[in-house]
């Protein structure tokens, strides 16, 4: 084979907004799989907001990428080759094999892609972590009862489109909160959410809390920043806040103090007995089963709808996460690495 | 009867921390019991913190205590009339009555108490809403596990001092806060817990740290202020913060910054997925059957211990809850209203 493996690596860390000098796109030849491994050809990598944090040495609940080394993330792939009995060439599967075009693997960690189910990049979206994280943080965490309100921002991208629709599903008002109105209008035309706020409108805060006039039960966080101190007024007694991401802070070189003080949040914790939890999808590894049967349903019944923003190469995918920091994707942001197989 | 009621009123709202000012001892005619109701004469009047938020107006789960009207809080009483079939003269009932000598009741919300089983006061302590508080906020939030380290503050108090004895129940480590040595003593010596810190200990973070060699995994909130600044940075993943009270900040003017700003708070709460949950006592009233059969188990063995601090006469209560805002009381603060029959 003459194929070249492309990769990117983490040239240097970020300070506050990432710029295309923090990586370095490398070309290596390829190594074939040895004995009880396996040659895997990218197909899809997933850009998400958790990247950012891998790109800085701060404590995290996962270690940060090492100046050098590749670039973590999900990706679907084909099998080129495989000396591992579990696998035959031309499997599709999911894993974390990163921002690369080609991986050796063993096959653990990576699961098969069902090609007759859906499109195989949804293992990337809909039907994989970031489905599996909305699930997750709004029926464990949030736990929505029909006729209450859930709120979540990015409500057009991977996760608070799903969080919206299950929460739909689930007989709650969903309002999403997204930029811009073509955005918007997607949420609610497409999705079917009740209503979506343009967090740049200039009377944002008054838009919200029109359309949540019986206030907010359940405010899926993975913004932070001016959409919390927006909601945080409307939360209601009992409200439970799943904290998933903060993607308004991931950039910021130092964390400002903002209108809301700790003793503000922790005698509202109090008196209006809320709950806020964080987590990480993998924090419920044992609920996949669960996930897969329920979403894959919904969206097989059309229930649940998704849209994709796909960048094309990976050369291209620093770029794009740059851009997915700061809101420009519209939808699930996908690489494609290389055309799938027919 | 020649007996007269006696009763505080709240005189006027406080501004900081009360004065004495702010209450006013009244006396009137006691009313006789008409059909269907009963006149009590109270024996014990608890004080607790949350009175305080009662003098205020600001917002928060209960309505507060009006201009000229009786201060609320639990009571023992004994009954003195009855036109109430359940209730005979000379039962001892626990009730929320108020700071009064006597009081008219139906007998609603009104539970006998048993002589037999311990000392009717623990009705107000112990056996009561404080040690409610603690079986509740503990068990239902905190959940700690064997080998787990649970963090208390006014740890020689009511609620404090349960909350530690039962996490040692569990199988937790026990490690209070407390103002001052002979306190601290008591913690560890008479209730058994692991360590106790003196917040007043100008190292009294680095004390805390130490006293905590594998972080804090349940840290049940009833202070709030600088004890949380110590507690934060030692949070293990996944600690659960029962937020029961604030007593720290409920003599504040205003809310004050302090160290620790909410986009702190947000990203340690997502990168250690930890959970805060305000909780009321009340909330959890269907679970009272379950905390008595438990709770008085505990004592009955020797398991739990208590400790009561008792001022005489209901002239001196307003000078008491001064001073428990204060921490100057040391165990379960109880105002002897009148001598408990023999």
């Amino acid at each position: 084979m003459t194929e070249t493996l492309e990769r990117i690596v983490l040239a240097s860390r970020p300070v506050g907004e990432p710029t295309l000098n923090n990586f370095r796109l490398e070309k290596h030849p390829i190594s074939q799989p040895g004995s009880g491994q396996m040659l895997l050809r990218t197909l899809w990598l997933s850009l998400d907001p958790y990247m950012r944090g891998r790109m800085s040495d701060a404590p995290s609940y996962a270690k940060p990428v090492g100046i050098g080394e590749v670039m973590e993330g999900g990706t679907v792939s084909e099998v080129a080759t495989s000396n591992v009995p579990r696998f035959a060439k031309g499997d599709i599967v999911v894993g974390r094999t990163g921002w690369q075009s080609h991986a050796l693997s063993d096959g653990s960690s990576l699961q098969k892609v069902d090609r007759t189910r859906a499109p195989i990049q949804t293992a990337l979206g809909v039907l994989g972590m970031p489905g599996m994280t909305a699930y997750m943080g709004l029926l464990e965490i949030g736990k929505p009862v029909a006729g209450e309100t859930v709120v979540v921002a990015a409500a057009s991208g991977a996760v608070g489109s799903v969080v919206g629709q299950i929460g739909r599903i689930k007989g709650a008002r969903a309002i999403g909160i997204a930029g811009g109105p073509d955005k918007c209008r997607y949420v609610t035309e497409e999705l079917g959410f009740d209503a979506c706020i343009d967090h740049r409108a200039p009377d944002f805060t008054a838009r919200l809390a029109a359309a949540c006039p019986k206030g907010i039960d359940v405010y899926f966080e993975n913004v932070g920043g001016p959409v919390f101190e927006a909601v945080f007024p409307l939360l209601n007694p009992f409200a439970r806040i799943p904290v998933c991401g903060l993607i308004s802070m991931y950039n910021a070189t130092s964390l400002s103090p903002g209108p809301i003080l700790l003793p503000h949040l922790m005698r509202a914790t109090l008196t209006k007995r809320l709950t806020f939890r964080g987590f990480i999808v993998s924090d419920f590894f044992g609920r996949y089963g669960d996930f897969m049967r329920d979403v894959s349903t919904w969206v097989g019944e059309g229930r649940i709808k998704y849209r994709e923003d796909v960048v094309e190469g990976l050369e291209n995918a620093p770029r794009a996460l740059i851009g997915l920091l700061r809101g420009d994707n519209f939808g699930k942001l996908l690489v494609r690495v290389a055309p799938a197989p027919s």
